[in-house]
């Protein structure tokens, strides 16, 4: 009985996600769905490819992660079904969605879907591969049916990785961006929380304002900005019990610099650039 | 183990969704509830409707499809449940909520709901049969329980039928409206998509605008309207990585005109009123 | 296999939701995850205290209640794991967000998560217990494991509490206020339901209004308000098929006051304080 999380730009006001479960059903009963978001905003791949890098890595080796975010469903964009090295199986368009993901568990094999007879049927849908081709494809292989058997292998230096920006160390700090803003209004960077190992006192400059590193929210009284290592591992910058998007007035994309008091040391997480 | 569908305009924030799933886990506790949508707007049976019958016939047959829109609750509306001829099973207030549905997959036994040992208990509450009445028939029906034994037999004819707009061929074309608007803000009309087979080229008016055929999004720029053959199985007008809601100024109901180069053949799809 | 029910103030947006599910699949492949709601806005352990008093009944007895709104995260406040008279478990942080489902099925062991062996790691998150400690626990409790492996035993009258106002009985009625407003706009009191038995024609006051008890939403036309005994055990106020927290422009903590024509009599519910 394997899982098979599902994120989406669908919504959860109509029955798009609901018509790719009720598939998945017939295919793998035993299968068990696990909703990531749907909420994605349409079209939104780095906001998809987040969300995924951030839930996967606490699923079971062997989930099925299913990721559907695909401006360009019906075109000539590949669909994919890769492995990673801890043995999970992520099924989607190649259009960057599963890299974050795939950063922290790399993948081993990749192919591409064309093996219609494990689609809904032959003559999907022109603009739900969702429900026509990803959904029964991760169905598949909740039931163990093997990647290579679902279309030819891709090399993997040739999945499609989203041009991201990159950090980089500086003397005494670093600098990045953020990459994506939460629920909460949680401002999260790109920059490794790593970094902050073995720094001392810490800031993080952002828009006008600096803003000294702490541990967690409770540091600091309600309504005043912290900066932290948050718990998705990347450096954030928060208010107590508000919302930091709407104090600081930063978007993703908005640059944002970190400062310490020791020196950056050899052995130091190394820059990557997005993908 | 059987699924259960569940479909309601309970929305998200509060627990009602989650008090059914309790009722049914104590009933049957194998049974997988799996959800449909609870975002219908308060009290729209219409758009409940239409959620509905897109999900439906992506279930395994057998699977019980549980609709709560229910405006009418705790006056003297029947409650029903109902076998389709696929086998599977809805439950649900008779207003028409279950009606689209059951015109792709026609009743062959229905029942109103009178039996009251089956409910939670003999005294419901007067505002949420979700929880008290259909969520316990749910969950008996999903353990297999006979459908005759939920109450007495209700002619099939007089189930309640929304009366909706229909659509009608016309020479060299077909006009209907706009039946629902999804999250993408799709204009989805009741035309089913197989008027277009073997037309050639065709285009659709709405509004002030004349819209090409096409096959799917990526056929046009971002930014783009298009008509096309939907996911759904109707005639929808949509814009490429856009919203032809907004882009058109169009809503539900609205009027929506398809022309073709071929003249309509004999054997094309039957106009039908809506139910 | 046991049901852990979820409530938290993540919302959907993110993957918060869904790294709990994957870690409580990977201690607990068996146990069934279903949400209660994750739209808690954020920090408000009222509103989450609510929604859980109005599921918790409705699961069978065994289920694992994980509630975590927890604006204290990572600061010295408790974290806690209960079993109540009924048999069921709850685990959550120790600011009153369990109180109110404690306040039904009361609490008969409790204890501190201090054994950090049934974490994620000894050094969990700073600001995300639910992953890191809250998730682990109720899968090791949903696996049967005994609470007092968990930490200490707290003394049952050391858990903290909300502060929330009481309803009072008075002279043929009785007067209390809004605790919660659900997503149809409907007003729910703080007074419990039986507080109308036998009391014949009765009417409440809340604002600039006076509304007529009456059974169920249908008794009045669309549009007209009405008092009623709402589903969740409580007086509340509502508008048929319309929205009373528009319409009478009243939030969470308006008074409320009931008349009737029969006195109080001697037997009737008694008055608490929320907690």
């Amino acid at each position: 009985m394997r899982i098979i999380t599902l994120l989406s730009d669908f919504g959860l006001e109509d029955g798009y996600v609901a018509a790719m479960k009720g598939v998945i059903a017939g295919i793998a009963p035993e299968a068990r769905p696990v909703d990531v978001t749907h909420l994605v905003p349409p079209q939104d791949v780095a906001f998809g490819r987040f969300r995924l890098l951030t839930v996967a890595p606490f699923f079971p080796p062997g989930t099925v992660h299913l990721a559907v975010v695909d401006p360009g469903v019906g075109t000539a964009r590949r669909a994919l079904a890769v492995r990673s090295a801890s043995g999970s199986l992520f099924v989607g368009p190649d259009n960057g969605v599963l890299g974050g993901a795939l950063e922290a568990d790399p993948p081993v094999a990749a192919v591409e879907l064309g093996e219609a007879r494990f689609w809904r049927n032959p003559s999907p849908s022109a603009t739900f591969h969702g429900r026509d081709v990803f959904a029964p494809v991760a169905a598949h292989l909740a039931r163990g049916m093997a990647l290579e058997s679902f279309g030819p292998a891709i090399p993997l230096d040739a999945l499609v990785r989203l041009d991201l920006p990159a950090w980089e160390p500086m003397p005494s700090g670093a600098r990045g961006v953020i990459q994506a803003v939460d629920r909460f209004g949680n401002l999260i960077s790109n920059m490794p929380a790593a970094v902050l190992e073995n720094r001392g006192a810490w800031r993080a400059s952002i828009g006008w304002r600096t803003i000294d590193g702490h541990r967690t929210y409770g540091d600091v009284p309600p309504g005043e900005p912290l900066a932290l290592a948050g718990s998705h591992g990347f450096v954030e910058v928060a208010v107590h019990c508000g919302d930091a998007r709407q104090t600081l007035g930063v978007q993703v994309g908005e640059r944002i610099q970190l400062g310490w008091a020791a020196p950056t040391a050899a052995g130091s997480p190394s820059p990557t650039s997005g993908s």
